[in-house]
């Protein structure tokens, strides 16, 4: 399971303050907690800094590759900023995320195609939030045939279902699971990706009901996640999952995440 | 979600004694409190008693169903035990269980043919237990044609894949998780159960890999569970998966659970 680490994100406050003030130590130690729990992939999102957002991504960039080795996944709608943080980035970055709607298309395609990177894909037509499987698979499809058309790997393309809640509508669960398990049949090698936590909205105990929902989009073929690898609890549900799903050679990471103390029964 | 509440096992100390002692107080009030936290049916087992196993399931099946209204799944493979214990069960019980090895066959087939009940039927070869899904598969399926042939309507089939390790072999999971999906699809209307802890033998935290992997026996098509459904953490990502599965509507169990204190986040 490919893991992104959700939490380099200004709309959290901590982050807000750290970025504002150009607290790097306070950015480095949650990048580095999160890739000793588990992530590939530290996410970093400065979009509540507007007309800032810019020059706020590159210093996240560069603040979070001093500290760690791994790439990040640059996370923005805004080209200039993403353009100017992707230049910053050393190694390949996932782009988070295009999606079908013209302007975003138009605008993004460029930049994602002018340097080797993974791209979220998200299933949203032109206009509208999908709700059925069938919608989520056309847009997804699209998506990914335009992408390759432009020279990209099926292989660096990361659909996202797009999840929504199953308190507006019960049928939203299953919509988003047939749609992973469609997409990795019908494109065999890409790569889907969801954030969890839309699912349990207006629900209590949300996070029992988003590390659930987890063990089910891995049983639908969900290859990767975006979340807080610190969760303990929602970590041991992935590292129990992937190791009922074959994928744990005798089990050793699950074994081995127990015996550091990063399983929570 | 069909539930069978596990816990009325000779197996476990405190039930034996009770049975011993014939305190049927002790006994009635472990059926109920399965019933109140969702059982459909409550298992009674008495295999430990041997050669007085006949008449303590029999004192069991008219101490529980004196109790409680749900049917019995009447557990033993000895058909002098289970032919007169079906004769004191009120209504149609589930019988746990049948499968292909010849002795069994043949002693349990007129027994549960006798009466209309549900099945449990073991994908169980002749004479070696399955390893992977093809075995499984071919075994289950070989069953439910035989049951259909004595009359025995596909409903009231509950096919058992079998759960087996995966500490001892890393496929062990997914064939289980295949199977119950292949069998589901070949044979419309049936339905699968299964237990969930062998899975976890040999492993650290087993209730946490009991119950993740119970939510990925669910995504692929589990109908029916034999399980302790006092458990809450257990019960609580089997409410949370009905949800997600679109199976809750309103997701008013859900959250019915949640405010009568039955889940656990």
């Amino acid at each position: 399971m490919i893991i992104v680490g959700e939490k380099i994100n200004t709309s959290r406050r901590s982050i807000a303050e750290a970025v504002e003030h150009r607290d790097g130590r306070f950015i480095a130690e949650v990048a580095r907690s999160q890739v000793e729990a588990g992530a590939s992939y530290i996410d970093v999102n400065a979009g509540t800094f507007l007309e800032r957002e810019a020059e706020c991504l590159c210093w996240l960039v560069e603040t979070v590759q001093a500290e760690v080795d791994v790439p990040l996944c640059i996370d923005s709608p805004n080209p200039v900023a993403l353009g100017e943080a992707m230049k910053r980035h050393k190694g390949e970055p996932m782009i988070n995320s295009i999606s079908l709607e013209p302007d975003r298309l138009r605008s993004l395609l460029p930049i994602v195609t002018a340097q080797p990177c993974r791209i979220v894909a998200l299933c949203m037509a032109e206009t509208s939030m999908p709700t059925t499987t069938e919608e989520r698979v056309q847009a997804g499809s699209e998506l990914v045939e335009r992408l390759m058309n432009e020279g990209v790997p099926l292989e660096s393309i990361f659909v996202d279902p797009l999840i929504q809640p199953v308190s507006v509508d019960t049928r939203m669960g299953v919509a988003a699971l047939k749609a992973i398990q469609t997409i990795m049949e019908k494109f065999e090698g890409v790569n889907t990706i969801c954030g969890l936590s839309n699912i349990s909205f207006g629900l209590p105990e949300r996070r029992l009901v988003n590390r659930t929902f987890l063990a089910l989009c891995m049983c639908s073929g969900l290859s990767a996640v975006i979340l807080d690898p610190t969760d303990k609890q929602l970590m041991s549900i992935l590292l129990a999952a992937e190791m009922l799903l074959g994928r744990d050679e005798y089990c050793q990471d699950y074994i081995d995440a127990y015996q550091d103390g990063r399983i929570s029964g």
